[in-house]
């Protein structure tokens, strides 16, 4: 696993647990990695202005390559133009917004569509892991 | 003058700044008022999901009367569904969400276009008080 971000360094979440970055974006060659994940918080407000960033859900998408978005993550999705007509939920607060960017949007802990799984906040964190961990044994 | 929002209290933004609540949405009658000013940051994410807010949204719109909206504030204005095809501007963050709820999208200081008054982040705040007193000076 391999946490990509805007710059170098250590990311502190806001439970206090820290990540730290393994590569810029633009280090990112997305044909090196079969899964996406975009977590949530106030970093995709920034991340979905990185055009980089949006060419890598591009990639996972036109090769239906696996992608998990939780909370906010699909802010990312929907800057990348690549959810319009799935299936998908979100945190609750931007869920106007992907429905506007064409989402069928639902209230569930977890909706799978093909090669986007989708969780809308912390909460649902067992049941994004879990479908997550099925579509990644399907891989092995 | 007067603020509404979802409780009672006193609400303390991001500079530290306090300004009490007057009024519970509920207790908004949008008659009474003849401009409507949404202000931003993390807020617009839970007021666009009060039903009441958005009614008092659509009376404005409906009516033709002065609204401002600044940095996330455009947020309510997309869940109430009255800016398709208007012309503004809000915080870089969602300006994807603003075109995809249909707004020409255009990156400037102030947007005036009819009864909207849009603008982007608290840096511009001056010129986006200027085009509200302007038309705040025809209603006079």
């Amino acid at each position: 696993m391999k946490v990509a971000s805007m710059k170098q360094g250590t990311i502190t979440g806001e439970h206090g647990y820290s990540i730290n970055v393994d590569m810029t974006f633009n280090e990112v060659d997305p044909k090196d990695f079969d899964i996406l994940v975009l977590p949530g918080g106030k970093a995709p407000e920034k991340v979905r202005l990185e055009e980089k960033a949006l060419e890598i859900a591009r990639h996972f998408f036109r090769e239906n390559k696996l992608v998990g978005a939780i909370c906010h993550g699909s802010q990312t999705l929907i800057s990348a133009g690549v959810i319009e007509g799935r299936k998908a939920t979100c945190y609750i607060g931007i869920r106007d917004d992907i429905k506007c960017a064409g989402v069928l949007y639902e209230d569930k802990e977890v909706v799978v569509d093909g090669n986007l799984i989708t969780s809308r906040h912390p909460r649902d964190l067992y049941a994004f892991g879990r479908e997550l961990v099925k579509k990644i044994h399907k891989l092995l």
